[in-house]
């Protein structure tokens, strides 16, 4: 993309109400917009941005055999009255009604719906088992949407909900998506960790989070670093109080006291704060009962479906994303993460040698399918670095007076250091960092 | 895909309220499942068959230069109050009311809110022109939601607005986009047709629609085939009693008439019946002007951005395209629109042979990237096939009893013809099919 036709519209200002560095930096580097109260835009960056993460959510689970589809955002009422769930959704989920006065849900979780599609269409133990997600729009009616993309109203999820003939073949599939989950996280370059999340009817492993390590996250975590054990502390404090008071110490307070368990593994425990982007839950026989979901097993018995149930925060992610890699100049997106991993600055738009260079990298790059953004504006040096470190680029290419030397820099956006690279090697060089 | 492990439930049972075919088959053929009047939950296979038509929208679009964005479905009913459609829209725009009682809107289209992101983020001529587009959930109210994904409540659309500097450059992106919708059109292989949809204020040429023509069309069009001139009946005729009489009779009884004017060609000029799919608009300053967004113009001017809007109805293209490419026993998707391209049948699947002939043939396609379905399941041959032709995979290679004279045979869904093809040269003949 160039930038002179790009909508990138860049601001200094961040909205008051940001406190968070995703919610600043994501809106002042022009992928974002609010709409109202928990509400956002994508504009071209964060649209970008939200589709890679929504490609690598995608090509992971149909490669563990799920099977995509799409249920209707607007869900009648009546779904939720038969599973029970209307009361105890509360506030946040939300009622309209229609022009006939029928009753309606904007859907904040889909478990109802799923089970109805599934419901007299998989009838045999034969069929089974099945893994249907979706990556849809969701919509909670929080009291008080803040936090920009991490705690909005509207937001995008991906809801997967598998049927299985047998509570063993539900945690077979249980383990796999933990597994699967792991390479989405990995893939999308994020130091994360799965923690128990309840200590659960089914072994206490019936519920497994998935937090991406920040500072600024709402959770409060206790992890080995040795093993690669980690719990929501609700797990393994018993007292209200005491977790109550975890959880409003910041990271650097929570750095400061000692914990006196030990994990299994006999290391010392830390406290982490992590985000919250995924969470697999065994449900077991709750909602196929409920709506009388059944199959026939081997001997021809009728039972409900045993279900599992696995989410995955999208649009949280954009965020997080940023939580965990940002520092005071604006957004680090990692590789495969960033709206465009290499940022081609022509410095000068009026030498005729940097322009050249810039168009011919460009068109070289596009051509080995890298995402990349040509910096043909108009505007100053210092302006356009400024642009670059906020939006966060990986890598940077500037090409600049230093050309004359048959010079230009390569600008690594984590570590702000520059090195200098000879022009007629700089595709090579791209390559090489890229890989 | 394999069929054993795909959730494709297909029915003999079409919905006592389904009068056209593509409501019918694509319930039947495990496309699409109701969720209530006028909602639907695509199941696997019409989620491939949307995210396909959906992938070559985007493709032409951005090849076009438009930038994809994504707007808050859920809006604030101030934003219509402002424009003054808050009351024009009438009941078709759903409102709701969230906890505290603030009033939104569910999206029924986006001018306002695309207008809202543009305005004081671009401030100049220089960054104009600007396309921006979503593909995304939209939802109107209507009073009598039928016809299945043809007249949804809950529908995707893409919806396209484009900013100006000045008339003439917005006449220049109106035109490049009914070139990008035809190209898009071609690409999805239907067969449409372009027509003036009114006499307008600008020179007759602000608003043209793109049907897919078809016996269940909605639309009634006058259109030539000497020379591609097409218009809505609208625009040729004066007196309302004329059109809606003509609206109202079937392509059956719309054949026997006879027009009296002849194309500026020369030549005679035909009924057909439509189906609305893309309609772009040039709208000026109307949106521009009630919401006050503006910009400075090369003397410094303040004017409000000249606009066009682009849409197309993703989902209905689905329903559409059956529309045009049906016969009695089910669906015939276009090549570029089939969930699979090629179904490969193992007609007795204890037979070594010709399970060991499917199993090589698939991997063989996969790997070549054709979408193809492997049908390994154990019902009999009589009913795969009739499933085949319900589901309406272009080619269906039967490996069957045949095999033992070293032959296959290729079935064409459109033709319902088969031919026998030498087992060992089947790879190359597929290829060669979907060239």
């Amino acid at each position: 993309m160039r930038r002179s036709r790009a909508f990138v519209p860049t601001t200094k200002e961040a909205p008051s109400d940001a406190t968070l560095p995703s919610h600043k930096f994501l809106i002042r580097g022009g992928f974002i917009n609010s709409q109202g109260a928990g509400l956002y835009n994508f504009m071209p960056l964060g649209k970008i941005v939200l589709e890679k993460i929504r490609a690598i959510v995608k090509e992971e689970l149909d490669r563990s055999g799920c099977q995509e589809v799409q249920l209707s955002f607007v869900t009648p009422i009546g779904l939720w009255e038969r599973s029970g769930r209307s009361e105890a959704m509360g506030k946040e989920m939300l009622r309209i009604k229609d022009r006939h006065e029928n009753e309606f849900v904007l859907s904040p979780t889909n478990e109802e719906a799923m089970v109805e599609m599934v419901k007299n269409r998989v009838t045999s133990y034969k069929d089974l088992p099945l893994n249907l997600y979706q990556i849809n729009t969701k919509f909670r009616d929080e009291a008080r949407p803040r936090y920009g993309l991490m705690r909005g109203r509207e937001f995008l999820m991906k809801d997967g909900y598998s049927f299985h003939s047998s509570v063993e073949d539900m945690i077979r599939e249980f383990d796999l998506m933990e597994e699967t989950y792991k390479k989405i996280f990995t893939r999308l370059g994020l130091d994360f960790r799965v923690v128990a999340a309840d200590s659960g009817a089914i072994g206490g492993e019936g519920s497994k989070e998935f937090h991406v390590l920040a500072n600024s996250g709402e959770d409060t975590l206790v992890v080995c670093e040795a093993c690669d054990y980690g719990a929501n502390i609700e797990t393994i404090y018993e007292s209200e109080e005491e977790i109550d008071a975890l959880k409003i110490k910041s990271y650097e307070e929570l750095q400061e006291l000692t914990i006196e368990k030990r994990c299994s593994c006999g290391s010392e425990l830390h406290f982490k704060k992590g985000i919250e982007v995924g969470h697999i839950f065994q449900l077991g026989t709750k909602y196929s009962a409920a709506l009388e979901a059944h199959f026939n097993d081997e001997n021809g018995r009728s039972k409900p479906f045993e279900m599992a149930t696995f989410g995955i925060g999208v649009s949280r992610l954009v965020a997080a994303v940023i939580e965990q890699n940002h520092d005071e100049s604006g957004c680090i997106w990692t590789k495969a993460t960033a709206p465009y991993v290499v940022n081609i600055m022509i410095s000068n738009i009026k030498d005729d040698a940097q322009v050249n260079l810039g168009e011919e990298l460009y068109t070289k790059l596009q051509e080995s399918n890298v995402d990349v953004m040509l910096d043909d504006s108009k505007e100053r040096f210092g302006f356009k670095m400024k642009d670059a470190e906020l939006i966060g680029f990986p890598y940077t290419v500037v090409i600049g007076k230093e050309l004359e030397n048959g010079l230009v820099q390569v600008f690594e956006r984590k570590t702000k250091e520059s090195i200098s690279v000879k022009a007629d090697e700089i595709f090579e060089k791209i390559t090489e960092l890229l890989k």
